[in-house]
């Protein structure tokens, strides 16, 4: 912002014969003795500079000190290149500056490595040296792109009425959610605050003090191990709205996205998001967050293998369990036995036992079960799946659950091995009508599968005692390429259907009281109905930019051991600051 | 945003014959047996509703039961009010709503408190309820407030080619600040993460890393002792640029604070703001962020009393300190000498072993120290201080720090007790050059004025080490109204002259590449010149809503002892949760 400094990536044929200043980082520098080219790079992009006698004998001799990720500042003139050496590389590619004066701001020691669209750098090097790592042209496009689709998102909700604000960070430890971050009071011996997992019970108290439409792009926290697509602090986009309908929530927030696409990627997405329940889900993809960019989906065989010899299928029927299959198209040739061995190993970390399969021939089925299947039955099963010979079958017999998480997770691994999706699409999709809660066979008693604050279904509601399982909640998660979005739901808003649900829990009243009294007591003072939904910033961006890894659209991201390798945090303090704290570090 | 709902707040001769849905909470009922008045409040504001037998048997059954703080759903006919019964109270005051239909959606209590615009209850009880309190006209408008002030802050930056980049909040803690707040870590055990006190460390890091205009709106922490204009979590605006002069920040800023009293007061700033070194403000105000919203400067009176008999006056001077005067008109008929010894009480915290004071005559002066006056310096007295009869001066001697600290807190005193303070006023000032370093008695060493990469003046880099506390600071202060609304610098971007800075406040070299290595290695990768600025959101909000507290400008504020009173936290939590984290409480 320099008065009278030019920006290197924004210069061309306008400028040709106007005297420019230039300040930034030498990109790349060819000496050929009397004439040295240096590449200037600025935050908007790269513009090639020439040094030689002829222009500036000073110039030359400072150029010939420059190396690599040098800073500079510099005067030249706009020159038009020779024909023969326009570049079409750089967007400069036209023009060169004709340097008369420049100067060494700050010297750079050699790299850890290279300023490149694609490193090679391992990720452990590109964390320590975060700072030169986001140099890249690649990270510079993705954080433009994480500002520019918060500012859309905060545009859109400013001009539909909503009011960003802040809750706080300091807050309390509440039952009921991920590990919590806790941090120790100073002035509260033995008290602690916690670092919020999301505001859910602040923005449903904004509800109740009559704010009608709340938002806050919002930073939380969950003490959880890491994946690729976690981190321990992430930002959140938190909406909560009164008197709206989940229609009228969803129908918002697909404008949203909608205006977000169409901003960052000229997409115009016409129709609406399909939706799709739990249980079609579950059925259909053997997830809740399904990837409708593919076909591919799990086929219901329990009538077509009822009667088979094949041991494995029928009693995991009678037994209660599913058996399901997947098609993968042409793949009897495309996988060896060996390969087909390994998928039943991928997928006995979710449970299943094994992976029965057959190949389509011409003629009809191979493989190791064939023999169970007589004519008919081949048929009705070749029929369900929609195979056509030279596909491979695949099979899960098991407790539902099971096969959801096998098939589900064997359907993705396939897809992405054969390159079945289409990378280009932006499939989003509405699934709703959650379970309100589940059993937790370790806890022995029910959990809720959103939170304790998701309404059930009016018409389920009759149910939360005497058949907790089958009741559904008034909720709605937004699924994109086969990511959680996130999610929200209808809360209670009154304190007996409250208490019932956490009784539904297994809180007595005085744990209820002890851990929410204060939202029990707020919806005695006249809490309107309220709903909303929480966004994930991160995985939002993720998606947009093309990108796999959560820490490629964070700036200063953690590792999967929650490090921050640039810092060194976290880390040892001094024993002074524990004792302010009124703890002791507690080692084994 | 429910389809078909009308806002309470919006209605008017407009609508008059129309159908009308509305939601929203009772604000007053008036029943006057066959015929209730329901004032119904929503977020946009309040309608008149009426029941009768008239309009509706039904629906006046139904408000019969309503009290206030009811959550209700009604739909009625927009009626021109009677002539005599428009109310110029409300701005839907022309119109009432004649209630065919009227539900229920859920009760409230009584409230402790009302919702009025001036409540009397206490502050306990209205943070104890923080959502009713919240439902006040006042607090409505408040945060509708903040969320335009954020808005117009971050639009005015994204439109100037500021990115907002997140930084992290589990970071690490490092020397010179403020306490920190502390995490413990899960994974590491025995180490911690801090909560930042500001964003200063990767804001300097996204400069090295090229992204040369860098902002966020962003959480802060500092577990320090509280006042009125102290919270231990606060929202700052945190700005850095590359290659940008001082004026450069200065005039950005001061566009940026010129849009946001436009658009939130529609108030046109013409001039620059004022600037004003240190030392001035100091000499003239007592204080780095004088209040320019009155006179009633600090006169400075060395040559004046140095010749007087007065010894305190003298015994000071030789010492090294200096001898100030206010004069407060009008004084001497204004305060008894009960009330001025109590102003010599109230400098007594400030170190001022006392406060010397004269009436000024139609004759001359009187009071205890007149005696020490001849006529020529009793002459030169008055000229000094633009002293009238009948005006009151106040003296102190001391070192300069005291009669700073002393006089410009009671300038701030009187000023308030005897209305000079123009309320309307928005008095915004620069204070520049302030020193670098200040000498910390108690910790025997050199202390960062504002902090360790804060960059010196270049004319004074020489004396960093042979006369540090005369090296000025690259550095400046937003000032507005006598609060200091954020500061910012030029950095340091050399790891040589960062070395001399931490060698300057007393740092082993093992101790600076300790805390602060990542940093000055990344000084050796091409880091450019930057600067920036932060500013206190909470604080800025505050002045522009005419509050004195920042407890009202956040939605959930602590008190004093840092405390929640809504959720009680900080809390203990369970054993297992400290255990997880491998700490213990230690209580005495």
């Amino acid at each position: 912002m320099s008065k009278g400094r030019h920006q290197c990536g924004k210069l061309g044929s306008d400028h040709i014969g106007q005297v420019v200043h230039l300040k930034g980082w030498v990109q790349r520098r060819r000496d050929l003795g009397q004439l040295i080219f240096l590449d200037v790079r600025d935050h908007s992009g790269i513009v090639q500079t020439v040094c030689s006698p002829e222009i500036n004998e000073t110039a030359l001799q400072e150029a010939e000190k420059m190396r690599n990720e040098y800073v500079v500042s510099l005067s030249g003139t706009v020159v038009a290149r020779e024909p023969e050496n326009v570049s079409t590389k750089l967007v400069t590619g036209a023009i060169e500056v004709h340097v008369h004066e420049m100067t060494l701001i700050n010297a750079a020691k050699s790299l850890p490595f290279q300023i490149e669209a694609n490193t090679d750098a391992s990720e452990d090097v590109r964390l320590h040296h975060r700072y030169i790592d986001l140099r890249r042209p690649d990270m510079q496009t993705v954080f433009a792109l994480r500002h520019r689709v918060t500012k859309v998102m905060r545009d859109f909700l400013d001009r539909d009425g909503f009011l960003e604000i802040e809750t706080p960070m300091l807050t309390k430890s509440t039952p009921e959610g991920a590990r919590d971050y806790l941090v120790p009071s100073r002035v509260h011996p033995g008290s602690f605050y916690a670092l919020p997992q999301s505001p859910q019970m602040f923005k449903q108290l904004l509800m109740v003090a009559g704010f009608e439409k709340y938002f806050q792009v919002v930073r939380c926290f969950r003490d959880e191990d890491l994946r690729a697509d976690r981190q321990p602090e992430f930002t959140q986009i938190d909406i909560e709205t009164s008197f709206s309908s989940t229609e009228e929530i969803l129908v918002m927030t697909e404008s949203m996205m909608k205006l977000l696409l169409k901003e960052t990627h000229a997409l115009t997405l016409a129709e609406s998001f399909p939706r799709m329940t739990y249980a079609e889900a579950m059925d259909r993809y053997g997830s809740d967050k399904p990837d409708t960019r593919f076909a591919m989906e799990l086929v219901e065989l329990g009538e077509v293998v009822a009667d088979t010899t094949f041991q494995v299928f029928t009693r995991a029927l009678e037994a209660g369990g599913i058996v399901k299959g997947l098609t993968l198209a042409g793949g009897a040739d495309k996988l060896s036995r060996k390969e087909i061995d390994a998928l039943a190993e991928f997928v006995k970390p979710y449970g299943a036992k094994g992976l029965a399969w057959l190949k389509v021939t011409e003629e009809g089925i191979a493989g190791p079960i064939a023999k169970f299947f007589d004519e008919d039955q081949t048929k009705a099963l070749l029929t369900a799946m929609g195979a056509k010979p030279s596909d491979l079958l695949l099979f899960a017999a098991d407790k539902s659950q099971i096969v959801y998480d096998a098939l589900g997770a064997l359907r993705l691994k396939l897809a992405k091995q054969f390159g079945l999706i289409d990378e280009t699409k932006f499939n989003f999709l509405w699934v709703v009508d959650f379970p309100l809660v589940e059993y937790d066979a370790g806890a022995k008693r029910y959990v809720a599968l959103h939170h304790p604050f998701t309404r059930p279904k009016a018409e389920d509601e009759h149910l939360m005692e005497t058949a907790p399982e089958k009741v559904r909640a008034e909720a709605y998660d937004l699924v994109l390429n086969g990511y959680e979005l996130g999610g929200g739901s209808q809360r209670i808003y009154e304190r007996e259907l409250q208490t019932r649900m956490f009784q539904l829990l297994g809180f007595s009243e005085e744990e209820a009281k002890e851990a929410f009294g204060f939202l029990l007591e707020a919806f005695e003072y006249g809490a309107p109905p309220h709903g909303g939904i929480a966004l994930g910033l991160d995985r939002i961006v993720m998606l947009l930019a093309g990108k796999t890894n959560l820490r490629d659209v964070i700036a200063f991201p953690k590792t999967a051991s929650a490090s921050d390798l640039l810092m060194d945090a976290p880390n040892e303090v001094a024993l002074a600051q524990l004792l302010d704290l009124h703890v002791s570090v507690q080692t084994k």
